[in-house]
């Protein structure tokens, strides 16, 4: 069962468990999830509406893209789960031996890639969706303004969350052009979720 | 059955729907939630964990605390459709003659107050979800340390979505010395909750 089958009470006491995973990572992707969603509820809300006539082609768009985005969102919180394991296996392996501490390393700077690219395809992620806020706020029902405010917030916290993560997991890794790679973008998708974050609030707030 | 009991796609659904409800106001109390629970997380990692025992106590004091915080939450988010629903429901009232009219005003007066308290009790709780992840980051497993800044980001974010919601429902309120105090509390908690974000961080990137 994947986990968009499991119910809040028991998605909330998996996340509470004395287990590494499911953890940050994955409330990262919800929220990116959570955003789209209200997206797409800020877009439906003005389907067939008085008023709306002339965005109807953007709201039918807009609402196809956020769903794509959404289920995008929720595999990656399964894949986070399934990288930060990776990590965790990686460390267990045997190091009695040279080749073995040798291979050892080789699996954990392996897996501590995969658990830096899903946090960074997170933060790709909720930065869309946070463009996908913007666009609900521009084009959506305007009595739902609040609500693609609230997406862009929440699309915010889950692109910060996640790039904590790839912080983290980025500092285990030896390859020095891969960091760098990853640092750059990191700092170029900080600076423009800042930049769209706040042209949505103040559209709110306008 | 309550909402913990939905699964985490008929949730996304239901959101996404062309209803108002839930919406940004649901989304803003789950966030709290899910801080509160990574904050469990961080420090069930820990309990009985050699180097951590001379926090044992505060670690299982923490536990409690943000699991009946969560609890809370859930049933803030119902709270939140049920307030936002009775102002439908009096925006609806007849309204032909002068005493439907006065009857009407007054019953929306009453859901527009009810749909004010709902989300300043959800900053509230959110506020005290972020001073949790403060505590988590402090006295947690320092392994998880960035599971406490993401309960810490998710909880900023719920209280400054609710913050949204208060201030839309406000603005319709006639009581000028309500408005002022609900206004105040407002600046007060989302100054505060900049202070803890901003110390937790810091402790996740030291």
């Amino acid at each position: 069962m994947g986990v968009g089958g499991q119910t809040l009470d028991e998605y909330l006491e998996s996340l509470a468990a004395a287990t590494p995973t499911p953890g940050g990572g994955s409330v990262a992707a919800l929220c990116g999830a959570l955003s789209a969603s209200l997206t797409r509820m800020v877009a439906n809300l003005a389907v067939g509406k008085e008023g709306y006539e002339s965005v109807q082609a953007d709201l039918k768009e807009l609402e196809r893209s956020a769903n794509a985005l959404q289920a995008r969102l929720l595999v990656l919180m399964e894949e986070d789960v399934k990288a930060y394991d990776s990590v965790i296996a990686a460390m267990r392996l045997p190091k009695k031996t040279e080749p073995d501490r040798a291979a050892r390393v080789r699996a954990m700077q392996k897996a501590y890639e995969w658990a830096t690219t899903v946090p960074l395809d997170t933060m790709h992620a909720c930065s869309e969706a946070l463009g996908l806020a913007l666009t609900a706020a521009l084009k959506g029902n305007r009595n739902a303004i609040t609500d693609a405010g609230v997406a862009a917030l929440v699309a915010e916290a889950g692109l910060r969350a996640a790039s904590l993560n790839v912080r983290i997991n980025l500092a285990a890794l030896k390859d020095n052009a891969l960091r760098g790679r990853v640092e750059e973008q990191l700092g170029k998708i900080l600076r423009e979720a800042d930049r769209v974050g706040h042209e949505v609030i103040a559209l709110v707030e306008g």
